[in-house]
């Protein structure tokens, strides 16, 4: 299948999840029940939805037991993002082509939509779920939590704050990404291999892809950010350049930045060798990340 | 016991859980881990941990097995005072008696703060932990998640921020408080009671324990704001008034408030008669919890 119709494939079955475990928008209090079905529903690449179920396919997991995984993942990032747009962090007026939340609705409203966002994502993962045992289940709650906690996701923005307009080495840019927004991405896959029940061994491959695309992702995103459109992107064009951000063509160039998501790509795809034909759907969406224009 | 050293013994155990689990100041990023520890050591009452601990210890659990719903809980309330502080909701500056952490850090580490707290709440009640069974911990995850998410504590701040301003009835008022204090406090007796180990029984006495002095406990911060100071509170007296929330001494008057604090409080010692001898230091905060002048 080739990765835009495979992407709409696990979009379409994590957007049915969401919406599932998403409260009704009928449902008190329905401004934030609203305003959490608005940031979460209805767009996105689901990059990270659509890795837990190829990583889970390919270890031999049905798409039932990987649900959870998957729609958790996409609830943290849809936090992030909500937490992310606010005016005291990046001050961002669209998001997927839409008014951010706090446009959309107001400034606690959106605080609160990130908040309870979290939240469901653990409810989710810790609620009743056929396919899953009690261990496994603390497991994906143990390991989504570490990456984005203060070590992880959160930790990240904090770094990136930090680094707005100050001279940064390669190495640490490399970091703050790797925690900003590669620790959701790598997590994504190593959720849906345990998810599928897999070993150490499957785990330690599918870890190195995890690593080398999490990164390539967000070395992606920084060259978009310059050479794209805000209508395809459907955020602001040059939002990172604007607020003095460090990103990867900023610091070792365009054609470098390039180069080295080529590069990541390679490793990513090497690192599925073991999986043989199993791991087409994986190699699709690695190719995608690092090929998209949006 | 007397209540004060009860309470004393509890904060200070979980005090020491919480240093443990929280990330070192000196590892980065520092500013975000020096403001988590800032806004979560150091200060307040307590009373959810100690709910925690009293209520398994009530049932026959060791502290050990207690200590991470203890901490848990503690986390989840220290990342709600953080962004209720924030400008955009209470915009409060004093918090414990010393500056809140937006005003001590800034704005977008305190974001970060309460967001990382949330998820290493759900971390701590996830990883290892001698005496809790992977389904022990999973029930203390989803429950914990659902006492805090949109049908709980982030809900009832939804429901409060939509309430300001506008006449409730009582009964209206209890639905907020109900979730906006009432769920983290009922849900820490539940948790006692379950990382305890204890069978539905013995929860159903202590779920009517846990409603009647969470709502007790929302009333008597309700009447402390009007009748209280500053010093005394740790945190602005009138804050309430000033910012036309509704109240229970607004919308009831400050007597029939002070009845109601009373008459849940009878009925909280009361559903604790089943446990005989071994419900005394629960009784013993309910009795701190409507008694309490700060």
């Amino acid at each position: 299948m080739p990765a835009k119709q495979l992407l709409q494939t696990y979009a379409d079955r994590v957007e049915q999840v969401l919406d599932r475990h998403l409260p009704a928008a009928n449902t008190a209090p329905i401004k934030l029940h609203t305003a959490m079905r608005y940031a979460t529903l209805g767009g996105g690449k689901r990059v990270r939805g659509a890795l837990v179920y190829a990583t889970g396919e390919a270890l031999g997991g049905g798409p039932e037991q990987l649900d959870a995984a998957a729609c958790a993942v996409e609830l943290i990032h849809a936090f992030s993002l909500v937490h992310d747009d606010l005016p005291s962090m990046d001050n961002d007026d669209l998001r997927r082509g839409r008014p951010t939340c706090h446009k959309a609705f107001d400034e606690p409203t959106a605080l609160l939509v990130g908040d309870a966002l979290q939240t469901l994502a653990f409810e989710v993962l810790s609620s009743q779920n056929r396919g899953l045992t009690a261990e496994t289940r603390i497991t994906l709650v143990r390991i989504l939590a570490v990456a984005s906690g203060s070590l992880g996701m959160a930790g990240g923005q904090a770094l990136d704050i930090e680094a707005t307009g100050k001279d940064l080495t390669v190495e640490q840019l490399i970091e703050i990404h790797e925690r900003k927004t590669g620790a959701l991405i790598h997590v994504s896959v190593v959720m849906g291999a345990i998810a599928a029940g897999v070993g150490n061994e499957a785990l330690q491959a599918l870890d190195q892809f995890g690593r080398a695309i999490g990164l390539a992702f967000q070395i992606v995103d920084d060259i978009l950010d310059v050479t794209s459109d805000t209508q395809t992107l459907g955020k602001t064009q040059g939002a990172d350049e604007a607020a003095n951000k460090a990103t990867f063509p900023a610091v070792m160039g365009l054609e470098a930045a390039r180069e080295r998501a080529t590069t990541l790509l390679e490793s990513a795809l090497a690192s599925l060798k073991p999986l043989g034909d199993n791991g087409r759907s994986l190699a699709e969406i690695a190719r995608f990340i690092v090929n998209r224009h949006y």
